[in-house]
């Protein structure tokens, strides 16, 4: 069975209606963009290769972000990661750089990249203007890429960023997503998003995950222990044993939300997380940030002070069940659209196997509606 | 049906074996004891009745906490709520109080009555020794309760802590729980264990929670979207509208944890709250405090220094799961152990019907079964 | 000498003008009001007396923040201590209660006063509206007072809620302040304000503090070491042994700042916490409260979109460096108000002695003036 | 007059003894190294030059930290800046990384190098074992350095961390201190350290700052407004107008303090950093990083257990003294340690003037001395 999405395979996560792409692209202005490093195979010569990483670069504001910085939040699940430049989006509520994804070994080398990007985009960058802090997350690609080889350079970084566009998120093994895998299947990249009707105004929500933890066992799909069902198919493969996964959350949202709100957002996305089996263990980094791109925060400000528009918080209940239902989404489409895959030493991570899903989905769907 | 607990029906949350008494009181010296207040009928009359509440106690460890206290963390997943005290647990990682569960408006009257009732006990406290900043949590019952009336007197306190026994946790509306309703059911006390063995040793973990979130459409147990098949069932019944919702939660363990790791249990047994359903919606307070009773942390040192065993954080990873299953459990628990209940205004909140859920449940675990 | 506050002692800390009243009331519509406990001398009888405490109540807006509350932040020096409600305030970014200040083991009683005034004034609170969760800060003045006879009552409550005034705020042994010590000389309630220019317009900040915290040696007076300066003269006095200090500040501003903005300010008063002497030592709870009056944040919403004004960030300078004054000044206002004192046990407290300060500081003035 | 440390100069901050060198590196272990970059001079090439940068590098333990990991805490006095890596520093309460400095467009650099470095020693990491975050700090110094250029190369980090000794910290404008400025003074690299007798056992307690914030007028040394009494000398002089400040402060103790403790400590040198006359600008990143090494935390356990040996906390005052105090006189070596200097553009960053300094210092000694 060719690779799908998870509501083309007729799962259907909670219940607003998606964006027309069904991915964080939908919330206008937003870009993503990704660099594919797949390279040689066989056995893992440390340093050399083979290389199974990337990098994947969401751009908040076509690309402005830094004249004119968006509302933003954030959440820590387990800060058994990093997304270096978190700091300053806790301290300021705001988002000012574009936001890149890496393995863990190549997040120095996106932070300097970044900076070399956009002081050459604006040349008053740390002249005349502030310095900058980029936003990098990661989680550890090392079960299937050779990290230790470094092998982001900087010119994939401008690529991945250059290449940014609002169509519809790459899934699977592309971009930082690469060599990543989830619940022992293979992942990587997953895109959702919801449309939620507040009043008489329409808001989009989108959710981008680079997913990189869990064991197999672990894995439920719409609330169906799957993983369970899948394990005895999979049992004789040889599975990531250190706890090094992770999980990267970006959400963005055209709702007029202020940093407070961004931060309760991010936090409820953790929920999502939590539904597709994620206990956060120990090991694993699960870090979330989001931003609302609507409200403009100029660097330049022409007056001491400005306006900013915010959704009332009473009616702010509907962002907060849609990012739960777009994560838990972004994650399945993480899964179903990754392919098998062979990474360093011919380890094998297979795709998970969708015709098996469909099938048990589809029983259990069938009871529910009985019960409808 | 009469009432009994999920596991009873059938319903297994998770992998561990549960504690005998799958109950907070499972760890070893922890005591909880309840107060319920249930008096008057009918109308309304704001300050006088109907009164549909009480108070919750939880002794961490046989009432001499004070002397010497145990290791403590928290996580607020949303604090549209109030834990008075939890500041000090959050600076200092230890509880040096009992803790005291009731409704918004009573969380004064806990805290006076706990400091009187704690010095009595220690005639030194707040002479020669500290003063005393006790624990206590709530959840807004005013849906069936008349809140106004403030009706929780020092004497049902100081009754809760005297009543704390090692006994299994009585479970539904009793105590602080009396007025509670979750997911549009009645609901209130709810409590589970589990087991985890790490290397030789054996630990337990115990969940209790207050719970008074959520809309009927949203309850899932056990991955199952139950709420949406009980809904038609209970379409013509008035619910709470307003956002008053929120849940406490109690975790306890003998496993010898310290703050931090503490503070990560307590993030975790969230994950077990969004698995039943909750997006943890604005107005919900939804508050988790945890503490192990494996190290005494005395008082009064004879030594400028001590020691603390601790568990290796590598090997911490069974009972993040636990703490997602018991929490879990506990809020199911609570929900199934509830009787139909008439509040304020004679205001009619059902029982979850456990025939139905029964009946369902089963269903989709034979499904299941299809597929193992 | 009689005693008078630091600016009319020659004392001028920073640069920013002071308000008309160099007080917290300088901020339009915050109103603040005093209840003093002080009965009978001698012999401590536990539980009885001697009295020496009391209640100071703030309301950030002429007594409506329930129907339209302020954008609020908050900061913990340290947690050693207790501001029950302040879980809210760092969710939502608001306050909606009086703030009330009161000793330690009164703070129970002060929710419960709070609850039911407020549930007096506004019927449909709790009822038709959500609950209440009131906003109390403690120290401790089991020092001086019966701390545990636990002699505050509703009405003391009531009462300082009722008297409160934007008259200037009393300052030394009133209120909340009445049993409070700090650097081992009587102190209590202590008030300053500033008023800072930011582009064309004039903003007011006040603070507030009921400071209870530190050791003679400590005290540093406009950057003199006062303290050590004292000491000989106070050696033979019997002092505060335990470290049962803390300081509550309560920091308000007309200037329009958002929550994230006024966690910020809050963090900086404790930068003047610091520079009056202060190490923040282990058992010192403090804990800081900032408000903005300069937005309304209606319960009630008459559409689901709001409008926020907001200062600048770049432009908030001014307001940072003010709250920084602002704090130590009014410490300093709280210790040189206070007078010779008498506690449980005739425990003698002395007032700081101003003459001798007086002389000093003049000293120290007149030869820095020599070096501008 | 040639450049001498404050205390050389007659400036005693505190009361506690200094360890021999006065120096980070009084606590056992500890290693610092210096890479100074600076070459060019004349008018500002962006991208070219005149580079005014560096690196400094900090190993916790003897360069071994990653397999026995210290315990460590942090606190955010003001998060306009960047640690990278310090997630996990608050997520695990240790640190398993060197620490480096350097400026703010150079953090990726340095991470980047940090990982290709600890791979190189430790060949297991990011294969069989854990992937690595290193911990970066950083500065702005782009008003004296072509921060744009990002001069900073792999090697000069390695250098670094190669360069590492347990000699007394080079200060002044070395390292990652070469381009930093501080109250329009030059600045950079400062250090200081305190002994302090806890029972029967001497702990050692050091600080380290990369000072980078303030303006003249602001500067107090000792508690003398030294910045007040300068000006009038220095208004001619050009000075930097955006607030591109920050200070990154790494504290180190043999005393066994867990993590709890240590966010505590850092905390607290916050208080430090305000008493020399920072208000915590709004743009200024101020961040604060401790470690204890008292405590080895192996990476690989041959137990389930392992036992911490901790201070009692009602013991751990004199630390809390000893922070302020060091990370006082800490900054106050950066300033005394730099010389005359001159940036891009031929920008002059005069050295602070020590003879001034000094005169005026020792006639407030004096007078002080009249009133002890």
């Amino acid at each position: 069975m060719s690779r799908i999405r998870a509501r083309d395979l007729g799962i259907i996560i909670g219940g607003f209606p998606t964006g027309p792409k069904n991915s964080l692209t939908d919330v206008q202005g937003v870009l993503v963009g990704h660099t594919t490093l797949h390279e040689g195979s066989g056995t893992h010569i440390p340093g050399e290769g083979p290389v199974r990483t990337g990098v994947t670069a969401i751009l908040p504001r076509l690309g402005n972000v830094w004249q004119n910085s968006v509302c933003a939040g954030s959440f820590i699940l387990n800060g058994a990661g990093e997304m270096s430049g978190l700091i300053q989006v806790q301290e300021w509520g705001l988002i000012e750089s574009p936001i890149l994804l890496t393995n863990t070994h190549s997040v120095g080398t996106c932070s300097e990249a970044v900076v070399s990007y956009m002081t050459g985009i604006y040349p008053e960058l740390g002249i005349s203007h502030d310095v900058l802090i980029p936003l990098v997350g990661e989680c550890d690609d090392s079960w299937l890429n050779d990290i230790v080889g470094q092998h982001v350079d900087t010119h994939h970084v401008i690529d991945a960023i250059s290449n940014a566009s609002s169509d519809r998120v790459e899934e699977g093994s592309v971009g930082s997503g690469t060599g990543m895998s989830c619940f022992d299947f293979k992942s990587g990249i997953g895109s959702s998003s919801r449309i939620v009707k507040i009043g008489s105004q329409s808001y989009t929500l989108g959710a981008l995950v680079m997913s990189n933890f869990g064991e197999i066992q672990d894995l439920i799909v719409n609330g169906i222990p799957m993983g369970k069902m899948l394990c005895p198919d999979f049992e004789h493969l040889s599975k990531r044993t250190r706890n090094a996964g992770s999980i990267i959350t970006v959400i963005a949202t055209d709702a007029p939300l202020h940093g407070f709100q961004l931060n309760r957002l991010a936090k409820r996305a953790a929920l999502g997380i939590g539904r597709t089996g994620s206990y956060a263990a120990h090991g694993s980094g699960e870090i979330i940030v989001a931003f609302s791109t609507a409200n403009e925060l100029p660097r330049v400000a022409s007056d001491t002070l400005y306006s900013l528009k915010i959704l009332v918080d009473q009616e702010v209940n509907p962002l907060y069940r849609a990012v739960v239902e777009a994560t838990e989404e972004a994650i399945l489409n993480s899964l179903f659209m990754a392919e098998d895959f062979y990474g360093i030493d011919d380890r094998f991570c297979p795709a998970i196997p969708l015709d098996r899903v469909k099938t048990i989905h589809q029983e259990f769907a069938e009871l529910g509606r009985k019960f409808y």
